[in-house]
C-alpha cells in the first residue's frame, strides 16, 4: 500500500484524487490546496482523507511515499523540487515545467534521491491511443507519412501560458509515444486574438518533423465553441482517424480501394465519389485513461512497470514547446531540435 | 445566343460541356480534344455538336464568340493566348497559368482585345459558399479570427504540378472572395512522399495571413483515401463549419453559450462537455455550382454581371501559389505578398 | 439492338428514359406523354427520339419490341394490357396494378403472347441490397431474426393511392428477394392525417411475418420533412444497418462483442456503454440502380438473365399490399396470405 | 434532512445510492442487499453508511422516513407494501408492479398511511424530454401526428419479464407525460427468439393510440448489438428527432421547407434531395436525470413539488403493459384501455 498525498484540487486535481482513491494499491492520505473553500468542497467526497491548506504537511509526512502535483504550471518546478528533495516519488502534471532547464534540474534531483518522476501525459495511457499503437506496430497502416491533429475548444483562457503550452503537450507526448521518436525540428504560427494585449497566443498551427521526414501538424485553439480532438494518420497502406470526442467510434480505419475514376458524368456522381475502400471501426475499451495512468504510476514506483512518461520524456516535450514558441516569435522559422541524450 | 467552343474533354471538360449544353443562352458549337477516343466517347451525348481533334477549328471559327479551355495547366497560357488573340471571350480553368507573368500577359491581351477572361474558381459560385458570405456579411459570425481548411483525398497524382497548385486554388479563391481581401503573406511546409524522385509535393500545410492579422490555414493532400472538404470559420460570435462532402448538412453554425465549467466530477461528465451552445443547420440549395458559374460567364460576356473570378483574381491566386511554393523551398519561411494594383 | 418506347414522362419516367438512352443495347425510339409541355421539356435532351402525345404510336409501331410504362398506378393495367396484346415486352413501374386480379390477368396475357414482364422493383437491383444479400447468404449475419424498416419523407401526396401502395412495394419486393420467401401474414395500422377527408392513409406501420417466424416491420410515411431510408437486420451473429440515404456509409455491420457490464459507476460511464463490438463499413459501388435494372430488362428480354422482378413477383407484392390495407381497415387484424403457386 | 434507506444494490440501485448520497437534503442512512459481496463492493464508496443483508433493518428503523426500492420487478409489490405499511415514503423502480391490481393495492395503502409513492419513470426527469415538452407546449411542432420510437440494445435478458415490461415503461411514461394523456388502445406483436422455450418475448412492436387519433409506435428489443434510443415526433409544423444516445445532439428539430421538386434530372440530384428545411439543434443540459429525479422525490415528500410519476401514473403505465401483452397473445388484436379515474 502506497500512501499518497495530492497537492492541488483545482481543475484537474479532483480527477487524480478520485482515481487514486479508488486504486486498491493506494491510500489517499492527504490532499492540499490553498483555496480552503475548494478543498472543503472536494474533500466532502473523501471523509477519511486529511485536508490541509499547507502543502508542507504532505512534504514532511514520513508516511507518504508518493506525491501528486496538480497545480498551475509555474509552480511545477518549486513544488516538484520540494517533493523530490524529501525523497518522495513524484507524479507531476503536464507540462513538466515552464522551461527545459527546470526539467533537467528535476530529473537530476530525482536521480540523486533515487525516486521516480512520472509526468501526466494522459494520452499515452488512453485505450484508443494504445489501439493506434498496436495498429501501427502491426503494419496495418503501412508507413505513416504524416499526422494531422486538431485539438480545439472554447477553453479556459490560461493567464500564465499560451495555447501551445496548454494543449500541445498532449499531442507531442502522444506522437513521441506512437512514433517511438522525437521531432528533429518544429515550426509554428500563432496569434493572440482574445488576450491580444497580454501577448498570449490563443490559436497556433505547429508543424513537427519526425525522423524519416514524417510530418505532424498540430492545430491548437481556445477559441472554438466546439470541442474537437481529431487526429488523422495517413499511411502508405491505410488511413486512421482518431476522434477522441466520439463516444462510440473513436477510431476509424480507412482502406484504400480501387482508384476513383478520373471524371464523372453528372454532378450527383461527383458528389458520390467519396471514398474507395472499406471502413473498419474497432471496439475500444471505455476505461478511463486516468485509471490506467494512476495505476501505472503505482507500478512504476514499485518497479513493476516501465515508466512511459518519465521525467526524460517530460523534458523532451518541453523542449518541443520551447522550440514552437521560439518559431512563433520568429514568424514561423523552423527551429531544429536537439535532445540531451 | 452565344456560340461556345470547348477545348479539352478530359477530367473536368465534360462537366463544363454538359453545363454549357443545357444553358438556354449558349449554343455548344464545337468541342476539341487531342484524344480521338475520348472525344468520341464524350461526343456521343452531344450528337449535334461538331467534334474535332484540332483546336484551331474553334480558334478560327468566326461564329464562335466564347471559348472554354479545360486542359492541363501547362497549356493554359498558350491556348488562352490564342483564344484572346482571336478576339474571343475566354473561360479558363484554374489555376490561370503556371506563373504570374503568364497571367499578367493574358490579362494585358484581354484588355487589348476588349474581351473577357473568367477563371474557373468554382467555389465562388457554390451555394454553400454564398451562404457563408451572407452569414459573414450579416455579422452573424462576428469578426472572423481564423479559418482552418482541409482539402484532401486520394487524388489523381498530377505529373506537372504539386498538390498546392492542384488543390489550393479553390481555397485561395474562396477565401479572397469571402474576406474581400488578399493575403499579405504566406508560409508553407510540404512533402513529397509518393512521387519523391520527381520532387512533386503530395502533402502541404499552407498558412495565409490576411489583413487584420486574420489567419487561414490550408491543408492539402493527395494521400488520404477519404475525401475531406472541411472549412472551419472561427469568429468572435459564432463558429461555422462547412463540410462540402456532407450531402444534407453542408453548413453548421455553432453558437457560443455559457462557458464550460472548469472541472468535472467524473470521466463521463468530462466526455459530455462537448459544446455549450445551440447549433443551426441552414438549408442550402442543391444547385450545381458549375451551372451558376457557366451561367455567370454568359452574363459577364454580355455585360449583365460583375466578373467574380476575373483574370485579375486569377493572377492574385497564382501569386499566392507561387509564394507558397517559394516558402516550401525555404522550409516554411514566410513570404510577403504584393499585388500589382 | 432493342427498340424501346416509353409511355410516361412524369415523375419517374425521365429516369428510365435517361437510362435506356445510354444503354448500348437499346435504341430509345419513341417517348409518349399526354402532357405536351412535359413531353417537350424532357424531349429536348433526346433530339433524335420521336415524341408523341398518343401512346398508340408506340403500341402500333412494329419496330418497337419493348415498352416501358411509367404512368400513374391506375393506368398500369389498361396500358400494360395493350402493350402485351401487341406482343411487346413490358417494363411496368411498381406497383404492378391496383389489385391482384389485374396482375393475374397481365401475367396470363404475357404467357399467352410469349413476352416478358418486368416490374420496376428497383431495390432488387440496388448495389447495397445485393451486398446485403451476399452477406446474408454467406452466413455473416447468422439467422436473421427480424428486419425493421423506416421509409419516410415529405412526399408527394398521391391522390389515387395511400402511402402503403406508394412506398411499401419497395420494401416488400426487397424483403422477398433477400429472404427468398414471401410473407405468410400481414397486419397493419394506418392513419389519414393530411388527406383525412379523402380517407387516404399518409402514415402506416406494417408487420409482415415470413416463414420461420421472422418478422419484418415497415414504417411508411409521407409526413416527415426528412428523408429516411433505414433498414435494420438483426441476426443471431451480427446486425446490419442499411441507410440508403447515406452517401458513403450505406451499410454498417455491427459485431456482437462481450456483453456490457450490468451496472455502471457514474452517469458518464452509463452514457458510454453504447456498443460492444467492432463495426465494419464495406465499400458499395455507386452505380445507379436504374442502370442495372434497365440493363437487366434487356438481358431478360433476350433470354440472357433470370427475371428477378417478374410479373409473378409483382403479383405477390400486390397481394401483400392488399392484405395490409385490409388489416388497416380491420384495425390491425392479422391477415393470412396465400399465393397462387 | 430526510433519512433514506435503499433496498437493492444490483443493476440500478448503485445509481440511486450515488445520487441520494450527494443530495444536500438527504442522508443515506442504510443500504440493504441480499448479496453480501455486492453490498460490500458498492458500500466501499459510502464508508459512513450502514450496510445490511436484512432489509427489515430499514423498514423497522424509525429514523428512516423514505425508502428506495430498486429490486427485481416481482418483489416490487411485497417490498413496497412493507415500506408503506411502516408509514414511510416510497421510491419504487419501474415498472411499479407485475400487474395492475398490485399497483392499485399499493396506491390504496399509501393513501391510507398518508405517505407518498414515486415511481422511477426516469425519462420524465430527463432534460431532453423536458425540452421536447417545452417545444410541444409552445406550438413549435404544431399538432403532433405520431411518434415513432426505437429502444433497443443487446440487453440483459430478463428471466422474469419480457422486453415490453423491461423497456417500454420508459416510453409509455414519457409519452403520457408529453401528451398529458393516456392511450385509449394498444396493439402489439412480439417474438421470442433467444428465450424461445421460456416464452419470453425479446422483440416487440407496440402501437398505442392516444386521444385525437394520435399514434405512438414503440419498437423494443434486447437483440440488437447497438444501443438505439430514438424517438421521432412528426408534427404538422415541424419534426423533432430525439436521439438519447447522442452525446452532443440529443434533439434535432427539422423545419419543413419548400416542397421537393417532383422529378430529378440525374441520379446524383436524386441522392441530394434529402431535406427541404433548416435544422436546429438546441443545447441540452447535461445534468444526470437521476439527480433531478431524486431531488424531485425529496421535494414531493416535503410537499414542495408536484409528483410527476405518482403511483397513479405507475398504475396507468402498468395497465398499458398488460394490454400490450394481451394483444401479443392475441396476435396483434387491438385492446381498448380504460383507467380507474
Amino acid at each position: 500500500m502506497v500512501n499518497v498525498g495530492v497537492i492541488g484540487c483545482g481543475y484537474w486535481g479532483p480527477n487524480l484524487i478520485r482515481n487514486f482513491n479508488s486504486l486498491p494499491g493506494a491510500n489517499l492520505k492527504t490532499i492540499a490546496d490553498l483555496d480552503e473553500k475548494r478543498l472543503h468542497q472536494v474533500g466532502l467526497l473523501y471523509p477519511n482523507t486529511h485536508k490541509t491548506t499547507d502543502h508542507r504537511e504532505i512534504i514532511e509526512d514520513p508516511e507518504i511515499q508518493a506525491v501528486v502535483v496538480a497545480t498551475p504550471m509555474s509552480t511545477h518546478f518549486p513544488l516538484g523540487s520540494q517533493v523530490l528533495e524529501a525523497g518522495k516519488h513524484l507524479f507531476l502534471e503536464k507540462p513538466m515545467a515552464t522551461n527545459s532547464d527546470d526539467c533537467r534540474a528535476l530529473n537530476r534531483l530525482a536521480a540523486a534521491r533515487g525516486v521516480k518522476v512520472m509526468i501526466g501525459h494522459t494520452f499515452v495511457y488512453t485505450p484508443a491511443v494504445r489501439k493506434i499503437k498496436a495498429l501501427m506496430d502491426s503494419g496495418e497502416l503501412g508507413d505513416v507519412y504524416y499526422v494531422n491533429i486538431s485539438r480545439v475548444n472554447l477553453g479556459i483562457f490560461q493567464q500564465d501560458a499560451n495555447v501551445v503550452w496548454d494543449l500541445a503537450p498532449h499531442d507531442v507526448a502522444m506522437l513521441n509515444y506512437l512514433f517511438e521518436a522525437h521531432p528533429v525540428s518544429v515550426s509554428a504560427n500563432g496569434r493572440c486574438y482574445v488576450q491580444r494585449d497580454k501577448g498570449i497566443e490563443d490559436v497556433a498551427f505547429v508543424t513537427l518533423e519526425y525522423p524519416g521526414r514524417r510530418l505532424a501538424h498540430i492545430h491548437v485553439s481556445w477559441l472554438d465553441p466546439n470541442k474537437i480532438r481529431n487526429c488523422t494518420f495517413v499511411g502508405s497502406r491505410k488511413m486512421l482517424v482518431y476522434d477522441d470526442v466520439s463516444p462510440s467510434e473513436k477510431i476509424r480505419v480507412y482502406d484504400k480501394g480501387v482508384d476513383v475514376q478520373p471524371h464523372y458524368h453528372d454532378y450527383g456522381e461527383f458528389q458520390l465519389l467519396y471514398r474507395s475502400g472499406d471502413i473498419f471501426v474497432p471496439r475500444i475499451d471505455t476505461v478511463e485513461p486516468l485509471k490506467i495512468e494512476t495505476d501505472s504510476f503505482l507500478k512504476v514506483v514499485s518497479g513493476q512497470e516501465e515508466n512511459l512518461s518519465s521525467g526524460e520524456e517530460g523534458l523532451r516535450v518541453v523542449q518541443v514547446l520551447e522550440g514552437a514558441c521560439r518559431s512563433i516569435a520568429e514568424d514561423g522559422k523552423p527551429i531544429p531540435l536537439k535532445y540531451d541524450d
